[in-house]
């Protein structure tokens, strides 16, 4: 198969790279590095990619911000982050890869375990992990052409443990290797609007 | 209790103000009806409302509209609709009246089945109502003085089947009288951060 990883500079992206690169052909894309630029929150500039990338059979994104911050002082502007960009940046790879991906292929999108789990400082968090995970269900059975979609979410990373480990007491940390086998089973099984946790 | 209703010319507003008004003082607020006039999706005119409305002890939304459409045809616009009416018009009352509202208050949210119960056409309030879901997860546990958070999914209305039973067809449509009961649920009762099922 032909794999576009979005986000592949990540940590997960580079483990999800490396887990499906002995099976499959994998191209990258990213805001600043990859095999192509894209924008993900500008729908034109996702278009453009999916026209340089040429046909795929699966579109993995491992990419996307959000804030963080007390909920007393949380404003609508900084909840818009997150929603222009964890959310609507990979909606945005569904609106416009509905249409060129190969028959029977599948997106792969990626939410986080404070969709479920809560933490201080995580209502945007919450909200917009969860809202993919909502987009993902509804979106999987209108996809035509036996399309899929998945989404996998992941517990706070080992690898990410010296940045966000104060947020997540008490969660049992994954390594990205261990994250990346649930793209790998999107990608490569044959399910559709699953929630994928690696918890 | 003092409870303000958000939308209380809709059909979940009405019954919801009929089963709480012989127990409480029930004050209502809408765009265009109600004893106070707001626009949600602008926080200036929630936090106006908030100073208007005088001491609150709860706050309830059945308020918010979306888009439908066919996945295949949704743009970032339509999407941004449900995004910025359904679910930042409510977390907007939780922006501002988490400042405002009496020690132990209680706001309570309105989503929906779709959440999890996808339907054609509904990618958006998939999305939409999931968003509102996690956001009330992760802003249940940061609420200072006891205040409270909770939403209720309800199932298609009876009473709106004239206009949306071909969108949920198999789906037992529940009368508004019993969504009601889980709005007084989660205003009488003690518990938050719950998703009230009304399916």
């Amino acid at each position: 198969m032909k794999v576009l990883v979005i986000g592949a500079s990540g940590t997960i992206g580079r483990a999800v790279a490396a887990e499906l690169a002995p099976r499959h052909t994998i191209v990258t894309a990213g805001r600043s590095s990859g095999d192509f630029r894209v924008d993900v929150t500008d729908l034109a500039s996702v278009q453009r990619l999916f026209r340089e990338t040429g046909p795929l059979d699966a579109v993995i994104a491992t990419t996307g911000s959000l804030h963080f911050g007390p909920l007393g002082e949380f404003t609508p502007e900084q909840y818009a982050i997150g929603l222009n960009d964890k959310l609507m940046g990979q909606v945005n790879l569904v609106i416009a890869g509905q249409h060129v991906l190969n028959d029977g292929g599948s997106f792969t999108l990626t939410s986080g375990i404070v969709s479920d789990e809560p933490i201080r400082y995580g209502s945007s968090a919450s909200m917009v992990n969860a809202a993919i995970e909502g987009f993902v269900r509804g979106a999987a059975i209108e996809l035509p052409r036996g399309l899929r979609i998945n989404v996998v979410s992941p517990n706070v990373l080992v690898e990410s443990l010296d940045g966000y480990g104060p947020y997540f007491r008490g969660f049992e940390a994954v390594p990205a290797a261990r994250v990346a086998l649930a793209y790998s089973k999107s990608v490569e099984g044959l399910q559709t609007g699953r929630v994928y946790p690696v918890h």
